[in-house]
């Protein structure tokens, strides 16, 4: 949705944000910006964007900002001592408030409470009223654009990298009494995690967490793994970030040391949900209407799903998907209330089976939406035993 | 500060927090635990904190939290399907609003202004008024305790061992037309920081960012550094944090791999700066007189700085130092308007001169400040010549 829409639909005369850009995915796709410390950006609804950094960002960010930005130094508003750098942007926000002659402005729904108060008083001690209304920004970013689909397959391949290293090490690793053991020594997730991560830092991406667990840990979808690793279930999910560019991948892959038929059983149930999907996804379609056949094919096989009151050993507990991009879990979604998917919407397809007393399963892709179906941003290869 | 004392200087009768915990120190030091879905913390003046999690959360957060916090399951309050899980917790912090009769409600400085506002609306359909009051919390968090000065210590430990690797890898590093070479390699920032932050991570530290910088780009104080490196002068800045424990370090060491006497003798003022800042801190001394001491001593060597209009070719062209605890840059500070240092209050301390036609060279320790002085956190030594 373009953010001219987005403003239209909220009334808004104004797009705001005051931000640090690192870990704001809405000042970075507006801005293009990498800045450590907060700073301001303007869009009025007629007029072309505008940013304010601190003096020392000037330079670099005239150089990388996106097109078509206008960048101005916070001394080029204001060259008076005596105020904090807060109390600058604050001056300069209402400053450019009365240029552009701006009432209603749309601001991201987390805008700091604490600006928006003192931008209110401000012009309330003037007798102008100003309103402050949230919008959800995430929606401008859900339709990706080619350079972005590039930068998101440049994060997964990364993913691949660090997938490929733990494969690697669980194919090189024995298996005594159920526990694993990498060059005589017991493996443990921690382990695994850091040799993962150090594939990624080479590659340039940071990882929030990685998910390395096994075993009965690995029913919990959010326990990322503790200790000595068990044979199978092994569940690795793998979510890093551009450190430049600052797009995401996700790839997950389950494997097992041990042909456990109810695992290799179940392994090929998640892998037929992932097809059945896969063979539904396309522009037009609800993300909804995926995640229901999902739900029902494991139903049908009687597992428990998110929808389902009946629980069996083994279920199915979460969404089918999500959007990526800047942010790791993003809109639009493959769950209950998925709207319907575009051309260039870009969403995880990652159905599991969890079983609190045998682990957990999960596949999982990327694949970017297209009118006649997707393409798969993934390359790694799908092979439960090792 | 007591969270009790900033409620009653600012008149509200609880502190409301919504939001994950890997990015909200504020979070993280009320609650003791890593979430990565935002969940809700309420602390009513004249009860005890509660907490409510998502419902895959809540045993771990039962097992984790900050002694004295009662956790709850957002099942436990709402049972209903057809609801996000942001408007769960409106339900539920509305619940704890009536429950807690509360009036004025004090939330941190960046609590989002999309849940504010929807909870006022809710009790404005009620017809009562709520009061949403914005709050410096991080005051909360500037006396640390023996247990968090424990992981500040480790947190600088891990970013000695990445400092040990840079200097390591630089000494064994050739010059060849005052570029590093490295096995033979060109040696350039990105390697070097790459090798830094394995170091790092093997020791259970994330690291934001490292600086690397060399020659001319080090001058300023935000450069990462890129390209092949030169011989001098050399900035390293290591600033990680503990992924577990969420402390953080911060060191900085200048090399030169030749003796240009302007760069040493620079180094020795810099030094010098730090031990003046060093005689003056402790318990009641403000951190805006260290500052006025180290600017005026670098201005009688005839240096800029920050407070004064002359400038000569290196400058001093930041604050002395800053706070560290659950963020890297956090109050009390060493700059214009540092008030009072106490016991426990944790800084860096970090003079620098910065010339663009030469580069940067800053020395900065983490220190805990006491009633007689200062313990310093960092073992490192400083040694420009390798």
């Amino acid at each position: 949705m373009d953010a001219r829409v987005l403003m239209e639909e909220n009334n808004v005369d104004a797009i705001l944000v005051f931000s640090e850009s690192y870990n704001s995915p809405n000042m970075y796709y507006l801005t293009s910006l990498l800045v450590p410390d907060p700073f301001l950006y303007i869009l009025p609804y007629d007029d072309k964007p505008i940013a304010v950094v601190p003096d020392i960002e000037v330079n670099e960010a005239r150089e990388k900002c996106k097109e078509g930005l206008k960048i101005y130094s916070i001394k080029e508003f204001i060259e008076e001592f005596g105020y904090t750098e807060k109390e600058k942007y604050l001056k300069i926000t209402k400053k450019l408030i009365q240029n552009f002659d701006l009432r209603n402005i749309g601001v991201p729904r987390d805008f700091p409470i604490f600006f928006a108060d003192k931008l209110k008083n401000e012009f309330m001690s003037l007798d102008q009223d100003i309103e402050i209304t949230s919008l959800d920004l995430s929606r401008v970013r859900e339709i990706k654009g080619s350079k972005e689909i590039k930068l998101i397959e440049k994060a997964q391949r990364c993913a691949e990298k660090g997938m490929a290293r733990a494969r690697d090490i669980l194919k090189d690793s024995s298996v005594i009494e159920n526990k694993l053991y990498y060059n005589d020594n017991l493996l443990t997730s921690e382990k695994l995690r850091i040799e993962i991560e150090i594939e990624l830092i080479k590659n340039g991406c940071t990882s929030f967490d990685i998910i390395a667990s096994s075993g009965r840990e690995s029913s919990n979808p959010h326990n990322s793994g503790k200790g000595p690793m068990n044979s199978a279930p092994i569940m690795i999910d793998i979510f890093p970030q551009l450190k430049l560019g600052r797009y995401c991948g996700d790839l997950t892959r389950t494997f097992s040391k041990n042909e456990d038929s109810e695992i290799l059983k179940r392994y090929e149930f998640v892998s037929e949900a992932q097809e059945i999907a896969f063979d539904l996804i396309k522009d037009g379609v609800k993300g909804s209407k995926v995640h229901n056949i999902v739900c029902e094919y494991f139903e049908e096989l009687g597992f428990g799903t998110p929808r389902s009151n009946s629980k069996s050993n083994a279920n199915f507990i979460h969404s089918t998907g999500h959007g990526i991009g800047l942010e790791i879990h993003e809109t639009p979604k493959l769950g209950p209330g998925g709207r319907e998917m575009k051309k260039g919407h870009v969403v995880t397809v990652e159905p599991g089976l969890y079983d609190p007393k045998v682990g957990g399963i999960r596949i999982e892709d990327v694949v970017v939406v297209n009118e006649n179906g997707f393409k798969n941003l993934t390359e790694f290869e799908k092979k439960v035993l090792i």
